[in-house]
């Protein structure tokens, strides 16, 4: 059984996702779809692309991913399918399926060319449903990439920004604020784990503000509303509080710099 | 393997839901189960009728719709199944499944009456999960139409209002905000394209206001956060805002009367 | 075809839902995963166990059901597995799995201990994606219960509060307030039904407030906009609002006393 997955900003309000997995089903059979998200903030390709990227590493080999956070819908800005080793990409040519593609390794991207494997009717502001979902579902169905079109590498590209780990401190930024208001940062866990001692507290610059964190191994080592840092479930540094929403707190948002001393 | 859907008003922080999908699993096999949106704005059966009738034009034959949204469970109101040369469709008889069954074509309404395929006890509260999931499920399973009930004529009817269509003008109403504040209103777009052109200003009158808004082809034609008027993705003609939402800013509501003059 | 449950306080704006599938659909095939609800109010272990507890009584025979609110991630708290005659419950052992098993019937309760069936690399924030959801898939593939670990009896409890009925009143209290705004009590619909006379009132005291209002079928047996007490879909005492959102109107959080006066 072949997994297609989707990821967009659509919400789950209207039925738009409805549209794009009846579209799927019309055209393959024995398929598993799995909703990544559809709540992404509209428009944000940036965390469109982190959710996206996140997700792989935990996918079977073969899984077809439709990512659709598409401001460009209906102008000059291509669709396209990327084939790595061991999954698939399909959306728009806009950045957001480049950090998950990187991520997976050896990448070649395809530009969606074929009338033949769209809908028949293509409307200008819902490729989702019209082009990237038939393209999977043909995909599950054997179709050669080839069939699709041709292979390009002017694809618009996409960085989640570069931290800096160095023996006394590490920089970075803010990627993304989840559902429970954990502030994640883009500084890898394990390589500034070996500077870190866990009950210790680190200095952290969140913004323009100074704070005095303890880094521990779970949420619940402090007390219920203290501020934590700890390695999250993404190998990531995060910012938390116990039972609260760290990111309300702060007033922190997305690409806030971030810098923290060892203490 | 059969496919079933759900459209209700419940919302997807209970677990009604679930549920459903428990009963159906339960009487049922080998079916794979599609949420349309569990978010209508509660008791609207007029916003619940228009995203049923915008999807079943996606959805393979043998699908089988289950559309709950009813103010009026427990009461007089009866149970239907509606058969249409494609697709099938179960739910209260409050006009909720009627736009849709009038789109698939010629139709057959049956009163849901037989206990055998109800739930053995049926709460007055919740229908959708004691016997519209248990019907679909047996539907699925290939129990005869004739066997739940008989056909009937006097079922409750819902038009969504009928747009006017003239050389130089033409008029309507508002059937739905969608999630990212886009303005759907009932005006056929292939019947009024004839009459407009790309990239030109179209005066339109959305309740007691008056705007200039330019006719594209998709959102990105205008800059962010400038109005447009579009044939969105369900043909129908749709004011926007480029990356923003129309509905806020306009302060729109379903139902209200839209004029546009083609300018 | 195996069905496994999820239920969390996630939400489904990240993808931490969807990396649970995702680990799922990589250990085992040939499986239905049905999310109960994932907007459990953050680290509310009881509402969890309410929408635990009235799921199960639906779900087929074999649903391995997973449930993680879980505030202490990453502590000494425990993995459990709960086996019972019909159904399976996988979750942290923090009582939110006890009231489900107790309605199922004579249980048996083993701590997962086994890392041979948990992902390789385990972070301290997430169990629900490297123990819970992989011991699930394990079990969906046949793994006998006692090679996660070993049978406990020390597991931590979970009472939802005892409703005391008796001829003239009964008293309870507020567990849930579901999506419509609904206040659903811990008093059983069946054992109060004898004292009470459909469209008679019954005086109400909730929280600190007294109430006249009239015990019905259903809903639209008052007008719109009016009060009514019901025996719910779970099979509850609720007070609740025809067309509108009771918990608004009353300002009545779960947890406060009921009593009522039968009338």
């Amino acid at each position: 059984m072949n997994t297609i997955t989707l990821l967009t900003d659509f919400g789950i309000k209207t039925n738009y996702v409805a549209q794009m997995k009846a579209v799927i089903s019309k055209i393959t059979e024995d398929v598993q779809i799995i909703d990544i998200t559809h709540d992404i903030t509209p428009h944000d390709i940036r965390e469109g692309s982190f959710n996206l990227l996140t997700s792989t590493p935990y996918f079977p080999v073969g899984t077809i991913h439709v990512a659709v956070i598409d401001p460009g819908v209906g102008t000059q800005r291509r669709g396209i399918i990327i084939t790595t080793p061991s999954q698939i990409l399909i959306g728009p040519d806009n950045g957001l399926l480049i950090p998950a593609a990187r991520y997976l390794g050896n990448f070649t991207v395809y530009e969606i060319k074929n009338k033949e494997y769209m809908l028949e009717y293509i409307s200008n502001t819902f490729h989702g449903r019209d082009i990237f979902a038939p393209t999977a579902a043909h995909i599950a169905n054997g179709i050669e990439f080839e069939e699709f079109g041709p292979i390009i590498n002017d694809y618009v590209d996409l960085n989640l920004g570069k931290p800096e780990i160095k023996p006394k401190y590490a920089t970075g930024n803010v990627i993304f604020i989840d559902t429970f208001g954990n502030i994640i940062t883009n500084i890898d866990g394990v390589s500034i784990e070996e500077y870190l001692d866990f009950n210790k507290k680190i200095i952290a610059f969140i913004g323009k503000e100074e704070y005095e964190i303890p880094f521990v191994k779970s949420y619940d080592y402090v007390k219920k509303g203290e501020l934590l840092a700890t390695i999250g479930s993404n190998n990531l540094l995060e910012f938390c509080l116990n039972q609260g929403n760290a990111g309300n707190k702060l007033k922190v948002k997305p690409d806030e710099s971030i810098k923290i001393l060892y203490g």
